[in-house]
C-alpha cells in the first residue's frame, strides 16, 4: 500500500530528538522539513545530518503550512505549550514526549486539538518504550480500569536497586548515577517523585477516565530511604521501590500518589530492575496485565516517538483522525487526601532497650486502630537502644500519623527513623 | 463523540462467547443481532439471555445484510474456515479468537480480506487478554523485532508451575488440572504444544514480518518431563517453562519453535507461573519489552475480543480501515531445521557409578565440539549407578543428537534420562 508522505517539524534535538531523526531515516514515508534547536552550531551525535534543516527559531515549524505534524521533545511548559497551541491553531498534529506538558496544560491542549480536529499523541512520554496508551485506549478499550501499580521512573528505580544489591547509601549511589549520566546535577525531578507524578497524573487520567489533577497528587521522593531501611525490607521479603499508584475507590473518588513502597517479593513490580519501567493494569474484563520494558532513552523514546507519528501518517486522508486517541475526559476526579488512604506501613524506630517497650508500642498503636502484623527486634544500638521494626494491617493514614506523633513524645522512644507504605 | 451503531453476529456461545455477550452489554453502540449456536436449547450461563437472538445456522449470520461484523469464537478449521470466507465475501470484518485457523488458514484468508477490504481483527487468538498484535502493529510499528520469548499455553504453564512447587509427577496434576477444569479430557493439543505453535506462528509472522509456515515450526509438548528434571533444574537456578521462540538470524532465515527450557531465574519468563501467559520482544529501536497476563479464561479473552469488535467500530466509515492493522505478509520465512539450531542444554543421565566415567562423557562431548558449563553427580542411585547432570555451553543441536547417540551406546552409560534447552 502507499501511504501519503507526511512532512513533520522536530522541536528540539537533544537525546530524544537525535534518536528520531536516526530511527526516521528508515521512514522514506516521514520527511523531516525542519529541526529547531537553540544552537544552530553545535556538534551533535547524528551522522550526516542536513544543516539547511535547522532553524534556531521553532516558530518557523508551527506556521510552516507545509508541515502535517509538530514533534516536540524539548520538554518543560515554556515554549513548549505555545508553540504546541500554535501549532494545533494552525491545524498541524502533535506528537510529543513532554510528561510535564500533559500533566499541566493537557486539558487546555486536549480541548484546542478536539476543537480544531487534530491528534495529539504522546505515548513516549509515559514509561518511554513500553506501549501503554495506545493499549488503554485500543485493545483495552472494552474495559473499566480500576487500578495502576507503576514503576515510571528510571533513575530512581536505578538508584534503589543498586542500593538494595551493594548495600550503600542513597548519597553514595546518588554520585556514582550522576557520574555515569544515569541521574541529572540537579537529581530532584527525579528523586522527589516529580517525574513519576507527572506520568501518572496522564496515565491516571486516560485509565480511570477522568482528568486527575498534578496539584493534588501527593509526591514524596526516596531520599530518606536509609540503608537499614533496604536492610530490614529485604530480610521481610520486600523491595523498596518508588511505585506511582491510581485507584478508583468504591465511592468513586479516585487515589492517585507517588511515594516510596516497601512491595512484596510475590508482586511482579519488585522484580523490575535498574532503569526499567513497569505498568501494572487492573480492570475487568481483562484482569490484571503488566508491561514492562525501557523507560527512557535514546532510542526506547524514539521508537515511540515514531510509532506515533506513523500512526498519525497512516491515518491521514481519513475523516476521523484516530477515532480511539481521542482525549475527552471532561470530569474531573474527586482526589483522596493521602490522610484518608488506607495502607500497611512499614516503621522503623528507635527505643531504649526496657522490657515492656513492645507492650507499649502495642498500647499506642491499638488505641489508634491500628493492628500490628509483626513486631521484630532488630538488634540492640548504642547506649541500650533496640532497634525495632514494624509492619502494620491495613490502617488509615491520618491514624499512623497521629501515633507516630505520640511517640514521639513517648520517653521510651528515641527516634521514629522512617515509615514507609507497604505494597503486597 | 456519536459513533455508528455497529451489528454483529456471534458465532459461538461457549466460554467465551458468553464472556462476550456479557461484556458487550455495557457498550449501546454495538448490537448483537444473532447467535450461531450448536443446539439452541441448552442451558447457558447468562441471564437474560435473549432466546430469539440464537439460531443453529451459522449461515444465516455470515449471509445477513444487516451485520457488519461477524464474531467467530468457535475454534477449529471446520466449518469456521468456510464460515470466515462467506464472511469476507460478503464484505463482513471478522473479529477471531480462533489461533488453529489464523496459523493453518491465515493465508489465504488475509489475502481475500484485502481484496474485499475487510478487517480481520484476531487479539484475542494470541495470549488472551494480554494486547499484543494491536501494539506491535501501532505504537512499536518503528521497529524491527527480531526476537520473541513467550509463554502462550496456560494449561501447561499451570502444570509445569504445580510440579515445580509441589515436587509431584506430571500425570498427577494432569489428573487434577482435568478436575479442576484447567486442563481438557484430551489435553494433547495443550500439553503437546499445537496451542502454542499455533500461536507463535501468527506472532511470529506478524512480529518478524514474515510469514511463518506452521508445518515447519519445530514442537515439543511437557510430557517427558519429570520430578527429577524439576529437582535439578531448581537446584541449578532454572525453572522448567514450555517456550515458544521466534528469532530472525543474522543470515535473514526464521527460528521458530516451542519446547520445554530450562530458564534461568534471572529471565522474567521464569516468573510467569500458573495460568498467567508473557510476551517478551527485542527488537531495534525499543530493545526489550515484556508484557504478561491472563492467557485465557472468559473474560480476559473477552477484553480482546471485545477491544477488536470497538476498534473496527469505531473506524467503521473511513475510507481506510484501521489502516495499521492490515497484514500483508507475502515473503514466505525460510524456517531454520531444529538440527540445525544452537542451544545450551540440559542432558541428564544415569551412568555406572566408576572413576572416569566424567572424563569419558567429558571425552564423548569435546569430540563432537560440544564444550561443558558444568557436570554434576546427583548422588547415587539403585545398583551402584550415579545420577549425572550436565548443563553445557551453546552447542549445535545436530552435534548434541550425535553425542547422545552415542553416549546411548556407551558401556558406561545406562541410560539418557532427558535432554532440555536452556535459555538464560
Amino acid at each position: 500500500m502507499d501511504y501519503k508522505k507526511v512532512k513533520i517539524g522536530l522541536i528540539g534535538l537533544g537525546t530524544v530528538g537525535c534518536g528520531v531523526v536516526k530511527v526516521l531515516a528508515d521512514f522514506p514515508e516521514v520527511e523531516i522539513k525542519k529541526i529547531a534547536v537553540k544552537n544552530i552550531n553545535k556538534k551533535r551525535n547524528i551522522e550526516n545530518l542536513d544543516i539547511s534543516l535547522l532553524t534556531d527559531n521553532p516558530f518557523d515549524i508551527v506556521n510552516d503550512p507545509e508541515i502535517d505534524i509538530v514533534v516536540e521533545v524539548i520538554g518543560g511548559i515554556e515554549p513548549a505549550y505555545d508553540l504546541l497551541v500554535a501549532a494545533v491553531n494552525n491545524g498541524k498534529h502533535i506528537v510529543t514526549a513532554n510528561k510535564e506538558l500533559l500533566a499541566k496544560k493537557g486539558e487546555p491542549l486536549f480541548k484546542l486539538a478536539k476543537e480544531k480536529n487534530t491528534a495529539i499523541l504522546y505515548e513516549a512520554a509515559i514509561a518511554g518504550g513500553i506501549p501503554i496508551i495506545m493499549p488503554i485506549k485500543t485493545t483495552l478499550a472494552a474495559n473499566k480500569i480500576n487500578e495502576i501499580e507503576a514503576i515510571l521512573n528510571g533513575t530512581t528505580n536505578y538508584i534503589l536497586t543498586k542500593m538494595e544489591k551493594d548495600g550503600v547509601s542513597y548519597e553514595e549511589v546518588l554520585k556514582e548515577a550522576q557520574e555515569l549520566g544515569y541521574a541529572e546535577t540537579d537529581p530532584t525531578g527525579d528523586v522527589e517523585g516529580f517525574d513519576s507524578a507527572y506520568k501518572i497524573a496522564t496515565l491516571a487520567t486516560i485509565a480511570l477516565n477522568k482528568r486527575v489533577d498534578i496539584n493534588k497528587i501527593y509526591r514524596e521522593g526516596i531520599t530518606k530511604i536509609s540503608v537499614d531501611d533496604m536492610r530490614f525490607a529485604k530480610e521481610l521479603g520486600y523491595k523498596i521501590k518508588l511505585v506511582a499508584l491510581a485507584k478508583t475507590l468504591e465511592d468513586g473518588r479516585v487515589d492517585v500518589r507517588v511515594h516510596p513502597m516497601l512491595v512484596h517479593v510475590k508482586n511482579c513490580l519488585a522484580s523490575i530492575n535498574g532503569v526499567t519501567n513497569s505498568v501494572v493494569l487492573e480492570g475487568f474484563p481483562v484482569g490484571r496485565v503488566m508491561m514492562a520494558g525501557p523507560g527512557a532513552g535514546e532510542f526506547p523514546t524514539a521508537s515511540s516517538v515514531v510509532g506515533d507519528i506513523l500512526a498519525i501518517q497512516r491515518s491521514i486522508g481519513e475523516n476521523k483522525l484516530l477515532p480511539m486517541m481521542e482525549c475527552h475526559h471532561h470530569i474531573n476526579a474527586q482526589q483522596v487526601d493521602i490522610k484518608d488512604t488506607v495502607n500497611k506501613y512499614y516503621i522503623s524506630l528507635t527505643a531504649v532497650n526496657t522490657p515492656g517497650v513492645i507492650g507499649a508500642l502495642g498500647e499506642v498503636f491499638g488505641r489508634h486502630n491500628i493492628s500490628l502484623a509483626s513486631v521484630l527486634q532488630k538488634g540492640i544500638g548504642k547506649e541500650n537502644t533496640a532497634q525495632i521494626v514494624i509492619i502494620t494491617e491495613n490502617s488509615k493514614e491520618d491514624n499512623i500519623l497521629t501515633a507516630i506523633n505520640e511517640l514521639e513524645n513517648n520517653k521510651n522512644i528515641v527516634k521514629i527513623n522512617n515509615y514507609i507504605r507497604v505494597l503486597e
